[in-house]
């Protein structure tokens, strides 16, 4: 069984005209977008490393997607200021689980879901990713970032 | 209960480099703007009529998700020809759910899930949006396009 | 002729993983997105007005690019922070031209030019856009942010 | 001094509701994207070669920008089939000069320029990107394209 991580990765950004659709709300691909910023800004600000330092750290070049799902709540519109609360629900050998939360207008607007790997180069072919276990060094970091 | 669909939209459409992640590979918010542009390209080809003409024939102005989920199985690279197929899976009152299958390489990419209401602008207020029962004829349309 | 604007908005943002195409840096169209989002941050913090308390306040419902240029001097890449500065270079009758200058890593990455037009829906006909004089107001809050 | 491509690559698409922003109009950056998929089809299509295949047989990476400009002289609409018709208007030792015409409805809706480079892996540096002569066969076979 996996971890869990108390660690939220929180961040408020301002919708963007260009988010947006012709019936004036955020555009649904979009979130998918903010999920996967939000993820990478969680992992900068837990392990305290640039993402483009990962794979020289880490050996890890990226955290792509195997499961994704949003339940879309309630409309966000170009102008509001959104927050997104991240977090990790279970870390696993090589994958993990996350939930993102984005409040608009003092309400859930969206609750997101994702199952992640994470993967480097492949040392036989460097054109290709390979999952790789998490290095124990990650959780921990995410532990005392959950602490701090 | 509802009511299946047995007409499937087929597209096929090669990936963009512009639709690719610094992995090579499509960066998965892209794939739910494909879900998007795939389901009103089945309702324009069902219908017989073009989107814009929708408000005017049945009162609807979008199609928005309320529910999605993506299974990411295998990558897709920019320069593929891929292929999508959706389908309306279930059709009830004012919401309808619907698979998207995207296929590249010759195995399943991605299988999409999703929840999507009907809606027009709220005759009470022409600048929110309410959902509202799918006409008979859609569904009628959708039928005699499933065995054409 | 038009009148010169000394406020400047800047903007530091964190390049995104889904900002950076396969060759690791941002995707040339993510550009013309940025110079968008800081447009409207920019006249949001000149004008003190939320950009959705516009058409309200000004009639205006956004301001659409006539013309756009860019000249892209270094790449930026996932992980980088950049800042955006912009500035509007003439204010006319019912059109204005801007600058956007982006430096990542101490370089001038990219340097935009637009000319952009304020419109608000045709009383006449409120599914269509029209261009309409920018209010004095407007030019008077901009000189009054660049002395602030 | 360079050589021109009379080969014209054309192609007919449908705006998508994703495409499009608040005011119902295809959103600014979206045509940059519009823009590079086609040099990329052009490229394709002229050298009858998928993109994926470039590096192997010319040692070519990709087609990144240096300048562009885009002049937007009448909108487009989600469900609008609009023709991208795209042209090298100068080939040099190793960049290259493209327009692009986007007709809508009859009209033309934005006229694009552009100044790309031909970039292929450093040798020295697998990880940086650098210029490179574009191959003779490249504009040999444009010239047979536009024959053809």
């Amino acid at each position: 069984m996996g971890t869990h991580s108390n660690f939220i990765c929180r961040r408020q950004f301002v919708i963007e005209w260009g988010h947006c659709d012709p019936a004036g709300i955020v555009f649904n691909a979009r979130f998918f977008e903010f999920f996967d910023a939000n993820t990478w800004i969680m992992f900068e600000r837990a392990l305290g490393l640039k993402a483009q330092a990962w794979p020289k750290a880490y050996g890890a070049f990226g955290v792509p997607l195997v499961d994704s799902s949003a339940r879309f709540l309630a409309p966000a519109r170009y102008g509001d200021v959104v927050e997104i609360a991240s977090q990790v629900t279970e870390f696993r050998r090589s994958s993990f689980d996350l939930t993102h939360t984005i409040t608009a207008n003092g309400k859930t607007a969206v609750e997101g879901r994702e199952t992640r790997v994470w993967v480097g180069r492949d040392p036989a072919n460097p054109d290709k990713l390979r999952s790789q276990p998490i290095p124990p060094e990650v959780q921990a970091k995410f532990a005392a970032a959950a602490s701090a």
